[in-house]
């Protein structure tokens, strides 16, 4: 077999006829952040927009809100590691917030989720509103625009984008860090979101839905499928899900008050 | 809304036409695990199997390696707590391990990769073989038995199987969880998984590779895509990956010997 990253040697079977073919394959790339001098964690991820993805990891584990905490980022891609220094010092209960991580998908602590995101977490009040029409054309959008998937079938892909069209598009093996890329990138360029939505490849847990809300973003549209957690979340902190959108079908799980054919039916219906 | 686990009330579109739909969610459930007394780990998962998911999970971790050195298991499940009492105490260093776990899909350090998962990963010299129809077959299997999956689309599946057919089934939202659900079977049945395979619906990242090594199984059979680092990781352990199996398609990446017609026709070559 080859070792090599992107083609591997593999035996194709078609029915039981075989064949040996070169195909590409998902690269997972491990990465430890160093955060002020000390070992932060360690993650798994694509090699690309390392930089916001370090960023928004910080951000979305709630270590910064801003830029301008952070002094200097290098990043030594040949080892695999990262350096972060802040302007202030990172207190003790802040460095020990993975011990509560589990390395499942998804998984993230209770305890976790009311001390550090309860201080992030944003209930949105954004009145951006958006068509079913625009949906699924952003959808689509996404699809043409992700070639990796296409290739490797083995990525995410997350897209900041307005109702008329995909602003960024960020892929990466890890559905979290795809969002994260996309957060580090909204931190970087210092973007209002308030006018924006995210279109997204990955189921909805409860996790993601969290990142969605610090990112302050009223609209969550979804290839894939929600979580009952993710769903009472969204309801609570005002954002509206779209899962399972797909070809010219979605669903509307919650606050459907940002769909314009739902405001309108209600309008007329009184 | 409807904050019903099962059913939450959703406004579909198909085209423009909208209308109103209830339908059943995946459940996420959060579960902290107390070992020997002390708060270990945090996870998110669906409500089922749970004893199996914490035993499959104690041993991915490296922390027992038979169900023998576990005293007792008794789940809160109203509150969400499993308290696990091992006849051991675990040493510091393993209570510390989710230091170094990040909130990502695939999330794995470096570290831990080369401290914990060193110890118990072993190189699989399986002699079972297994045929392409075989392969087909369990993967109908899987997809006809998944009727979780059907309803919501939001969990993963993985079973335990000969090539003759499935033995178990594990669901979970978390596709590791599904994983470590089989994996605490396999260690309460006291199985021998010479003559077995994995049946997973999941992407085949290198924390999938290494349960499954773990597991000691020789075959790990997968609906979707796998990352380089588990197929270097294949490649060294022994283990057979075959991925995108989807009707009568299948990739085999690594240790091709274990397929018939493979070794047929290089018999025939002979």
């Amino acid at each position: 077999m080859n070792e090599n990253l992107d083609n591997w040697e593999i035996v194709r079977f078609n029915g039981i006829e075989s064949s040996i073919s070169y195909e590409e394959i998902a690269e997972e790339f491990p990465l430890t952040i160093i955060l002020n001098g000390k070992e932060f964690a360690t993650m798994v991820c694509s090699l690309s927009h390392i930089e916001e993805l370090i960023i928004g990891f910080l951000a979305s584990e709630g270590i910064i809100r801003y830029m301008e905490e952070i002094n200097t980022v290098s990043i030594d891609s040949n080892r695999g590691f990262a350096y972060v220094e802040l302007h202030r010092e990172v207190d003790a209960t802040q460095h020990d917030h993975s011990k509560r991580f589990i390395g499942s998908c998804c998984g993230k602590s209770r305890q976790f989720y009311f001390k550090s995101d309860v201080k992030t977490a944003k209930t949105i009040t954004s009145r951006l509103t958006i068509s079913v029409e625009q949906c699924y054309n952003l959808m689509k959008e996404l699809q043409v625009q992700s070639e990796q998937f296409k290739r490797t079938g083995g990525v995410h892909n997350a897209a900041l984008a307005t109702p008329e069209g995909i602003l960024e598009i960020r892929t990466d093996i890890g559905r979290h860090n795809a969002l994260d890329k996309v957060y580090g990138y909204v931190l970087e360029k210092k973007l209002s979101l308030s006018d924006k939505l995210v279109v997204f490849s990955g189921r909805i847990s409860s996790e993601v839905l969290l990142k969605i809300s610090k990112l302050g973003v009223g609209i969550l549209l979804s290839k894939s499928a929600p979580t009952n957690l993710a769903l009472n979340l969204a309801n609570d902190l005002g954002i509206t899900v779209i899962g399972f959108a797909r070809g010219d079908k979605m669903n509307v799980y919650t606050h459907s008050h940002r769909i314009l054919e739902v405001v309108q039916e209600s309008t007329e219906n009184k």
